[in-house]
């Protein structure tokens, strides 16, 4: 059997030799996945708990860039969790790199999963009712709440991190009411948000957040993170992220 | 009697001949009161209500740049609200922009006063217990929540608006969290949200929100505001709102 499918691709993440299989069409990481995985904070020997990953991209970019134990990866997609599996073993991560088929608004599933330190989550952004054209097509999967919603995500993190343990997420600003309100429900409590802006100046269309499981109430702002400089061109602290080895 | 007291100052709002008395030590008009008549959207024939009105700073602003019906503004400090209408008397708009001495959670006076379109607010925007000195002080009741919390604000809100009636409040990012959820839990939809930077690309320091009584969940993001040029001049934008009659 072919390690490669004829409709993946196999791409060089830039960072520590990692290659990562994905389809010619579809759904590909994107700077999403890149910024959030920069975003979070994964200290060494932490367990990493990975919701909504796909192809697992963010375990992997965390992989390469951290010191972290282990990362287990959670998809419902039988597809996306069999390519994860052959990148990690493409790359030789099977030990610290794992993934799970499953559902997760499972909750006895999720019960008997060991706790981590870390939950990162690139989850749908859309509302269900929100323009869907196909609710069993794979993007519609990836892109809007059809199997799980936000209130899903946070529940599920809930359960899966230790004591204090750390929550990242990157999601829409016109969401983040909701995402205030429903962490806050579930007792993972905003520590930091930083704002990501198509350019400076202008509007943000991302926006990245951090929770604490049961922490104090205090949310700090980060410097807004412009994904383009004013002419167009990436700007520096992007491109920094796509070639740096470090956080 | 002077209508200026020695300790006092007239000062030119710079907006259709309004003067404005302030105390000459302690708590005068800043940038956020300006920022957040400009944000607010009175339209003509708009009844506007001021809570935490201090010595009417908003209400003025308003009054110069709309075609409002009629303010009013509500302040708890009887010496606050005594210079309000010196000023109201002084530039004889008496007619059109009243005060009332009056604490704000005290739910029956609310009750009795005339519903309004639009509820504006500059509240205090640090907690009770955030390093406090002296909580008869002037400046603490102006700064700190000492007469009333986050909460009290919006509920008052939520009895002084029309149905569907739009709120307009400044406050800290640090709190964001803590106004999107006692928002929510009144039933006053936040709707739009504009950060204030103190130069650009820098931390939001100050912002600017926009509520909707019973509004349907769906939470715009306006571009950034920077008070200052990355040379520290003023930006053109907080320049033009000091010195344009019109919003």
């Amino acid at each position: 059997m072919d390690i490669i499918k004829s409709d993946e691709t196999l791409d060089d993440l830039q960072l520590k030799g990692i290659k990562v299989i994905q389809k010619k069409e579809g759904f590909r990481f994107g700077v999403d996945a890149v910024m959030l995985a920069n975003f979070s904070k994964v200290k060494r020997n932490h367990r990493v708990i990975d919701l909504c990953t796909g192809t697992g991209i963010i375990p992997f970019i965390i992989s390469g860039k951290t010191e972290c134990k282990n990362i287990l990866g959670i998809e419902i997609q039988k597809e996306f969790v069999d390519m994860a599996n052959r990148t990690s073993n493409l790359n030789n991560l099977n030990d610290k790199v794992k993934f799970l088929e499953g559902d997760l608004t499972n909750i006895n599933m999720l019960k008997k999963i060991e706790k981590a330190d870390v939950v990162t989550v690139n989850p749908p952004y859309k509302l269900f009712n929100s323009g869907i054209v196909n609710p069993t097509d794979r993007l519609a999967i990836a892109r809007h709440e059809v199997c799980c919603n936000l209130e899903d995500v946070i529940v599920a993190a809930r359960i899966l991190l230790k004591d204090n343990g750390r929550f990242f997420m990157v999601h829409r600003p016109d969401r983040l009411a909701d995402i205030f309100t429903v962490m806050r429900k579930h007792k993972i409590e905003p520590k930091r948000v930083r704002m990501v802006h198509p350019v400076p100046n202008k509007a943000p269309n991302i926006v990245l957040v951090e929770g604490q499981r049961d922490g104090g109430a205090f949310l700090k702002w980060d410097d807004p993170l412009n994904v383009h400089n004013a002419d167009g061109t990436y700007s520096d602290e992007i491109i920094k992220m796509y070639n740096s080895d470090s956080i």
